[in-house]
């Protein structure tokens, strides 16, 4: 259910979407039926390129399992929230004289743990929450509900490649620290009082060997008991309260 | 739904669920209906007493609810868990030459942010979880399945009036440690390496003002952010992982 789209969010039929889209709507992603007409598929791959959409081709029984209208292939999500560039977003952040804390999504999809993690990344002074263009949560109502608010308040950034941006990130100056179950350094010994980025896997697996390989430092939070490990919001609480405390000491 | 009984742990019915306590089944908690005989109240309120049981009585609207049965206004609850007093774990934690950490429950009531915390609980090496017999979360499958396993492994003490235990807690050398958001000590600048027991509130109210005024510091996630607080399964994290960290260092 939380993975539902909100039905007053759905943009309907080809014209509709294409005229948002040209209008300045933001839109969150777009789905089209695969085999429609090749000249609307086209135009419609074209638009999503140019504005950065998300776009998803699938069977009709699906896009069916949406709305009951006529869709004519094309349904369009409006975005409940803007989103922002890294490479809009850093700048402002030295301009502030602040020192940068960003936090990198590698596959969180439970919208109730993305909201939270949002909330938290909000308290701790987080400048921007970077996620994939794909897999990731969707920022739908009960994601904004269970942030109390926070995912309009701190900049989302979508990247198509969490490769690249890390390779933009390390360019910029910032050292990037991935969460790691198999890391050696406890968490409290790194030094996190330079300008920084924290990548946070799923639950399941964790950061991606690719990222995992790309970063400057794994760490671990420590533990004591024998459950397998923090529920993936706790953890991202955890890490932020870790730089905050660093931070301010 | 969360918050819905699982239909597998009701015990249905007058002598079933007498039969039960007498045999020595663990019972959660006991439902009976406004206005049974008195003759059986009397019996039940007695046996629940002697045993521990939280007892309701419900109108027999709430009691159809949970069962199409005959229930004869008496419905039980087979515990999933087994509970513990604190008076009987406190002296094992000191024989094992451990500092005791233990963390009390003022009114969390959500279920799956009861789960995620007994997670948190069992991994930063909780020795006990505190929770009052009223107005706690219910421990079902949800919370069950939430805490990964660690409700069935952290000692879970259910008591009658969290002021009488915290009165004894103290009594055991033990500090007492609750989370508010008037307070003006940030947890990082508070020493938690003695015995200690943390109270953490509900998101709503927070700890209720009896337990702030017996309580022997007060402390506050530090925060930089405009969003209202962190979730409570969060906010707990942070502050089991600040206590270990202190006491690894």
């Amino acid at each position: 259910m939380a993975n539902q789209p909100d039905k007053n969010t759905m943009i309907i039929g080809r014209h509709p979407v294409l005229d948002a889209i040209k209008g300045g709507t933001e839109i969150d992603r777009l789905v089209i039926q695969r085999g429609i007409t090749r000249e609307y598929e086209r135009e419609l791959k074209e638009l999503s390129r140019q504005h950065q959409i998300p776009l998803q081709v699938i069977p009709k029984e699906r896009m069916d399992r949406y709305t009951r209208k006529n869709h004519q292939g094309v349904i369009g999500f409006i975005a409940l929230i803007k989103y922002y560039k890294v490479e809009d977003v850093l700048p402002m952040v030295y301009e502030q004289s602040e020192t940068p804390l960003l936090l990198l999504l590698d596959g969180v999809t439970d919208v109730r743990n993305f909201g939270a993690i949002a909330r938290s990344a909000e308290l701790c002074g987080v400048h921007a929450l970077i996620i994939p263009d794909k897999g990731a949560a969707q920022i739908n109502e009960v994601a904004l509900k269970t942030s109390a608010g926070a995912l309009t308040k701190i900049p989302v950034c979508r990247e198509v490649s969490m490769a690249k941006t890390i390779d933009f990130l390390k360019m910029s100056g910032i050292q990037i620290y991935a969460s790691s179950l198999n890391a050696k350094n406890p968490i409290h010994q790194l030094d996190f009082t330079g300008p920084a980025a924290l990548v946070i896997g799923s639950e399941g697996n964790g950061v991606s060997p690719k990222i995992l390989s790309m970063v400057d430092e794994h760490f671990i939070i420590p533990q004591k008991g024998t459950t397998d490990s923090f529920n993936v919001s706790v953890a991202t609480g955890i890490c932020l309260y870790e730089v905050m405390r660093q931070r301010s000491m």
